[in-house]
C-alpha cells in the first residue's frame, strides 16, 4: 500500500459532500463494514421510528392505528417513497412481503397478461430465489408453464413467441455486473415478452429510471442499500398500464373494499391489488426510516462516491492480485456494475473469516467469491484503504490456513 | 345492571389466578379493550425484545446475527413455541409470512398430495382472505383447480372423490362459533380429502390439540391472541407425514442448503421447506415476546376465564337485548365457541363508534355485528360489567343517532 493512496483517500473524504451521512448511522469505531449489500447498517433514526410505532401507535392507538396512524396505507405510502429512488411514479410501487413473494406476484401477473405464452425465462446463475420461485410456478402449473434458465449470452436469442416474461437481475448478486435495463427491456418487449427486473442489488445503490426503461414489473429488497433492517419488507413495482394484471396471491388487503367482507375477490384498482395479507407494520416502520434517510441523499452523488470508492479499492487491490492470487470479477466500467466489488480467490471463504477477526466484514459467495459492499452513506475512502491494508496483513500471515476458519454458512 | 352482577364480578376477579398477567401488558386505566381478537395489547416485555434485536443484534452484530443471534432459525424456534400452544409437535410449525401467504402454501401443498383431485372446498361466510386465496389458485390453474364455497350445512355432503382439500376456519371470525375440529377432520379424511384449518381466532384463545385431531395443515395469526403486534408474522402447521408436500412458494429460505446457491430448488427435509423468502426478523422478535408470555399461562385456565367472562357478558347483556334490540349471535355453549361474543344490532356500526367515545373498544363486522373480544390475560370480569354499563348509557341516550358516527372502515 503506497502512502499516496492513503493521502488521496483522506483528500477525497475531506471533500466528500455525503460525509455527513455517516453520523446518521450506527457504525462502530474500528469496524469496516463492507457488507451493506447484504444487511445495511442501523440508521440512528430507526429506533425512534420503531418506538413510536410500538410505544405510541400500538400501545395507545391499538386497533384504531390502522386508520389513525395510517398503518393501512403504509405499503402504498412507503411505495411512493421508493418510487422516487427508482424513477417510478407515485402509485406504482407497494412495499410489503418478501422479495421472493413479490417475485411470485410479478411472474404470475406477467403470465396473466400473456395468456397465450407458456414460458418464463431467466439466465443461469441468477440469484437462486428468482429461479426457485419460477420453478414453483412451473411445478404448480402441471407443465402448462415452463421455467427456463439459459446461459446469459443466449438469453435474448432464446426469447420466442412462447415467452411470456423474462426475469432478470439488474445488478448480479455475485459479480455486481449490471445489465443495461432500458436496452434489454426493449429487446425483450420487441419479441412480445414482458420484462421483470429484480432490483435487490440496485435499489439505493445505483441511479434507476424504471419509467424511462419502460419496465413491466420489478421487485426489490428493503434490507440492503435501503437499510430497512433484517428481513425488511420488499417492494413490487408495476406501471399503471399493468395494473389490470392478476397477481394470483389475492389476499384480503388487495381487495377493492377489504372491509366489506364479500365472498368474491375483487381486486383494488391501483397498485394495492398487489398487496396480499395484513401488512407487516413493524418491519415497514423500520424500512420507512431507512428510506427517509436515503431520500435525503442525491442518488447521483451516491453513485459517484460508489464509483470513486470502487476505483480506490481496485487500485489498492492491484498488488494483492499480483502477489496473493486475487482476481477481479466485477466489471471495471462503473456504468456496468452495481455498488459492490467482487474478487475470486481459492481461499475466499477462509479469507472472509480471517478478515472478520481484523474487524473487516466482507462476505463470501460460493464457490470462491469475496464481495466488498460499498455503501456511500456510511463508508469513507480511508475505510477502503484501511480494509485492503488489513487484508494484506491476512495474506502476509496466510491467516486463511488457520483451522478456526472452517466452513460456515453466510447470508446474502 | 344489577349490583349483584358487579359484586359477583369483583369476587371472580379476586379469585382469578390469571389476574397477575394484566400487569404484564400495557393497558391504559379507564380503557376497556374488547378488541384483542383483532389486535392484541402490547406486552410490557416486547419493547425490550425489539430493542435487543435492533440495538444489539442489528446494530452491533450486523450480518453475523443471522447465525450468532439465531435469526436464521427464528421461524422454526418460534414455531416450536407455537406448537406448544396448539397441541403440535416440535418441528411441525414455522412462523413467517402472513396468514394469507401461509393459506396459499397449505392449499397448494394439499393439492400436491392429492394430484388426482381438482377441487378445494370451503364454506360460504368464511373469512374472506381464505376464499380469496382459494380463488387465486383456481384462476391461476386455468380451471384445472376449482375453488368452491358452499353453505356450511351442505359442506360435508359436498365432499366427493374430486375434493383435494377442505379449508375451514375453526372459530368463525364473526360469530365465534367453533367447529368440532377432530370430528370434522375425520369426516373430511373419510372421503379422502385433506383437512386444512385456519386457527386465526383460535390460537391462544381456546385449547387446541392438532395432533389428536389429526389435522393435515393449519395456519394461524400472530397479532390477535398471541399479541405479536400489527401485521405480525403468521404460522403454518404441517405434521411430519405431510412434509413431502410441495408448497409452490419455493423461495430460497425453504431450500435444503440456501447458501449453496444452486440453480435448482431442493426443498428442506422438515418444516423449513414451508419458508419462502428472508424471514421478517423484527416482526418475529415482537411475536416471540407475545408467545413467551402466552406460554406462561395455562391454556385450560385461559379458556375457563374466557368462558366465565363470556357468561358474565351474556348475563349483563340480557336486559339490553330485551330493551334495545341486541341479539346474541354466538353459541351459548362454551365448548362450541371461541373467545369473542358477537351481537347483531341494526345500528351496530354507529354503536361501536359511540362506545369508543366511552373508552370501550369493540369492533364492527358488516353488515350488523358487534364483536366483544374476551382476552383473559388482560381483561377482568369487572371490565365486562363496566363495558356493558357504558353500552347501556349509549343505548339510553341513543348516541348512535349522532351524525359524527358515520361510516368508517374497521380492521379485523
Amino acid at each position: 500500500m503506497t502512502n499516496s493512496l492513503a493521502d488521496h483517500a483522506r483528500s477525497l473524504d475531506e471533500n466528500d459532500r455525503l460525509a455527513h451521512f455517516r453520523e446518521r448511522f450506527h457504525v462502530r469505531d474500528g469496524l469496516i463494514y463492507l457488507d451493506g449489500n447484504s444487511l445495511g447498517c442501523l440508521p440512528r433514526e430507526t429506533p425512534a421510528m420503531l418506538d413510536n410505532t410500538v410505544e405510541k401507535e400500538w400501545k395507545d392507538g391499538l386497533i384504531h392505528s390502522w386508520l389513525d396512524a395510517q398503518w393501512a396505507t403504509a405499503p402504498a405510502r412507503i411505495g411512493d417513497k421508493i418510487a422516487q429512488l427508482i424513477g417510478a411514479k407515485a402509485g406504482e410501487v407497494i412495499a410489503t412481503d418478501s422479495t421472493s413473494i413479490n417475485l411470485f406476484k410479478a411472474l404470475t401477473a406477467a403470465l396473466s397478461l400473456r395468456p397465450d405464452r407458456g414460458t418464463i425465462l431467466t439466465e443461469s446463475g441468477n440469484f437462486p430465489t428468482d429461479s426457485y420461485m419460477m420453478q414453483g410456478i412451473a411445478r404448480f402449473s402441471g407443465n402448462r408453464i415452463r421455467a427456463l434458465a439459459v446461459d446469459p449470452d443466449a438469453l435474448l436469442d432464446t426469447i420466442n413467441e412462447n415467452t411470456a416474461a423474462v426475469l432478470l437481475t439488474h445488478v448480479h448478486y455475485k459479480t455486481a455486473a449490471a445489465r443495461d435495463m432500458a436496452e434489454t427491456t426493449r429487446a425483450i418487449q420487441a419479441k412480445g415478452a414482458l420484462a421483470i427486473w429484480d432490483l435487490s442489488h440496485s435499489t439505493g445503490a445505483v441511479p434507476l429510471d424504471l419509467t424511462a426503461a419502460n419496465v413491466d414489473f420489478a421487485v426489490g429488497c428493503g434490507y440492503k442499500y435501503l437499510n430497512g433492517g433484517p428481513g425488511a419488507p420488499a417492494y413490487l413495482y408495476a406501471p399503471k398500464r399493468n395494473h389490470h394484471a392478476d397477481a394470483v396471491l389475492s389476499g384480503w388487503f388487495g381487495h377493492a373494499r377489504p372491509f366489506d367482507f364479500t365472498e368474491d375477490y375483487q381486486p383494488a384498482e391501483g397498485i394495492e391489488r398487489f398487496l396480499c395479507g395484513t401488512p407487516p407494520i413493524l418491519g415497514l416502520a423500520a424500512l420507512e426510516a431507512g428510506i427517509d434517510l436515503m431520500l435525503e441523499a442525491d442518488m447521483a452523488a451516491v453513485s459517484a462516491k460508489s464509483a470513486s470508492m470502487a476505483q480506490m479499492l481496485v487500485a489498492a487491490m492491484e498488488p494483492l492480485c499480483k502477489d496473493y492470487g486475487f482476481s477481479l470479477v466485477t466489471p471495471t466500467d462503473p456504468a456496468r456494475r452495481g455498488s459492490h466489488i467482487a474478487y475470486a480467490h481459492p481461499q475466499a471463504h477462509e479469507i472472509v473469516q480471517a478478515l472478520r477477526a481484523e474487524d473487516v466484514v466482507a462476505d463470501f459467495r460460493a464457490p470462491n467469491v469475496i464481495r466488498f459492499g460499498l455503501t456511500p452513506l456510511y463508508l469513507r475512502h480511508t475505510d477502503i484503504v484501511e480494509a485492503v491494508k488489513r487484508l494484506e496483513q491476512v495474506c502476509q500471515t496466510r491467516a486463511w490456513d488457520r483451522p478456526e476458519y472452517t466452513a460456515r454458512a453466510a447470508i446474502t
